[in-house]
Formats: C-alpha cells, sequence, structure tokens
C-alpha cells in the first residue's frame, strides 16, 4: 500500500465560505496521526503556510517524538513519527513524488456532493489495492477551497448520515474515511 | 433504529492502569453529538459524577443549544440537543429505561481483546437493526474499567490496524464503530 494523507489548513473555508488559513487545532495531529499509524498510511503532511502555525506543529511533533511525551507515551510517538509539516499541496505532491519515482493520484474529500470527477469507495479502495501511489486530503475549517478541490483527480463522495446530515469534525470524517477504504 | 451511546468519564483507567475519573473533553462533546445526529443516535449521555465537570458539560452544551452558539451554527445546535449530561451510568440505563419501556441491550466498547462476550460488529449490526434497544457505550482516557466491562451485556471487538497497532482516540474510534454498525 502506497497511500499518503495531507491535512490542509490553507486553501480552505471559514463559516461565511471565505478563503482562510486556519489554525493549527492540537488534537487534530494526534488523532490523525493515530489513524495514519492504524491503518498503514506511509505519512501524514500538516499543511500550513503560516510560519508560527508551522512551528506550532513542528513544536507538538518534537515533544511526543524527542521530548518527555516520547518517553511519557511510546504509542504515540510512535504515530508521530511518520507526520511532516510543509508549507504548501505542491511541497508535500513533490516529497511523495520524489520518494515513489512517480506523481501521485490526488484523491480530496468533501461534505458537498456537487462536485464531478466523484469517486466511489470501492473505487478508491481498489485503485489503493492496486498499489498505486495515491494522496488523500483532507479540509480543515468548513473544508477544502475550490481551487483545491479543481487540483484534484478524484473527489470522493461525502459521508452521509440517514438523513443526509453530513456536518462531522475533519478527525472522525478521517476516520471513517480511512475504515472504509482500507 | 433504538440506538443510545454514553461516554463515561468514570470510571476508566489512566495509563498506569489505575481508576480514574478522567476530565471532560470539550471537542470529544462536539465531536460525539455530531457523530449521533449522523448515525440517527437517540441520546448521546456524557457520563461524569464529578459535579464540576457536570457543570463545565452543561455550559458547553447550553452554549451552542440556546446561547451565542446557537445563532453561529445552528447544525451544531442541532446535534447537541440530543446530548444530556448524567452522573452514572445507571441513571442512563433508568433514563433509556423508562423512554423505551424496556431495559437496553449494553454493548462496551474495549481496545483490548482479551474479553469473553465479546460480539462481531454483523452481530450488534443486526441487533440494533432488529430495533432491539441497544446502548453503546465508550470509555475516556485509557478505556472502561473492567467494573464497567464487567456489567456489559456484550463486548464489541476490538478495531486494529494492520499490524494491530490500536490506539486510537474514542472520538475516532467512535466514529469508526458507528459507520461500522450503521
Amino acid at each position: 500500500m502506497r497511500l499518503y494523507m495531507g491535512l490542509i489548513h490553507f486553501p480552505v473555508y471559514n463559516k461565511d465560505h471565505e478563503r482562510i488559513a486556519s489554525a493549527i487545532t492540537t488534537l487534530d495531529l494526534h488523532d490523525l496521526a493515530r489513524l495514519a499509524r492504524t491503518y498503514a498510511v506511509k505519512r501524514l503532511f500538516i499543511i500550513t503556510p503560516l510560519e508560527d502555525q508551522q512551528l506550532l506543529a513542528r513544536r507538538i511533533l518534537t515533544h511526543w517524538q524527542v521530548g518527555y511525551g516520547a518517553r511519557y507515551n511510546p504509542d504515540r510517538k510512535e504515530a508521530l513519527q511518520r507526520t511532516r509539516v510543509v508549507a504548501t499541496l505542491q511541497e508535500a505532491f513533490s516529497v511523495v513524488s520524489q520518494k515513489e519515482g512517480c506523481t501521485p493520484i490526488m484523491i480530496g474529500t468533501d461534505a458537498s456532493d456537487t462536485k464531478d470527477r466523484t469517486i466511489s469507495y470501492a473505487q478508491a479502495r481498489r485503485i489503493i489495492k492496486n498499489n498505486e501511489v495515491v494522496m488523500l486530503l483532507f479540509g480543515t475549517a468548513w473544508g477544502l477551497h475550490d481551487e483545491v478541490i479543481n487540483a484534484m483527480d478524484r473527489v470522493l463522495v461525502p459521508i452521509k448520515g440517514r438523513d443526509g446530515y453530513n456536518h462531522l469534525s475533519v478527525r472522525t470524517a478521517a476516520a471513517i474515511t480511512l475504515d472504509r477504504l482500507i
């Protein structure tokens, strides 16, 4: 399996559908790192262009990887070791392309279902199982900006409740998505 | 579907396998309430005997149900409306029994797999589909204390990664469990 994952903090939407950079949520880093470890995702990229936010994310990672946290909780250390902080999606794309020797298939996730190029969980599962290089992208705040969505090769169908309610946190949405795909 | 859910803060284990009461995590309330709403869970119980923690949880609920948060984010209001704070598991059990006119089947969740009375996701799915009254319980911190596990009718098999790693947060574990069951 050659699956990569990215958590995007810019460009995403805010509540009023404006283009923003969201702040790092500490728990997102922990939850997604542990999910990545559980589902054998090769690397989790935390993507934010804001330098103070990169610093914050790196400080959290360092604490759990080599600081007190690494001794306090080795399971968490192991999870966070596959996490990297980068400034842009392009940078994550380059790292993966170089590492794998080919460009990844970019699959976005979105809570709204008006997008073209949608792909079902079964289809995405087949691609991943075929050992293709895949980068799965999640948006923070109110979700990935159309700029990102438009740059995707495919977009996963949204997770929907029994009556169409679909306002999950990125943590729980990522958990459900990975469990369905792997 | 007559499914209920409980998030237990006491008695749970800490890292050293001691019996503790854990603190309320704000994001747990939000994530689990939104999951409950998404998967048509009838009620989410936040269970803690600590009065200051009950107060904190109720303050969060009030903010999003009738305070500024209700206007700011109606989707979240809707999710949190099915959330109740109670002191004990017994209290949650009584509320559900009274409401439904019969006692719920209690199903615990646990990351370790040494328990008897385990039940598969397929088996639990059938029980829920049969319209039985079910209460699904999740533990905070390092998981449900054996006192709680021993009081369960059944215990769900743990969620496991590809190589056995199973250190997920209660938020992401609950998301995966509900998605598998419903």
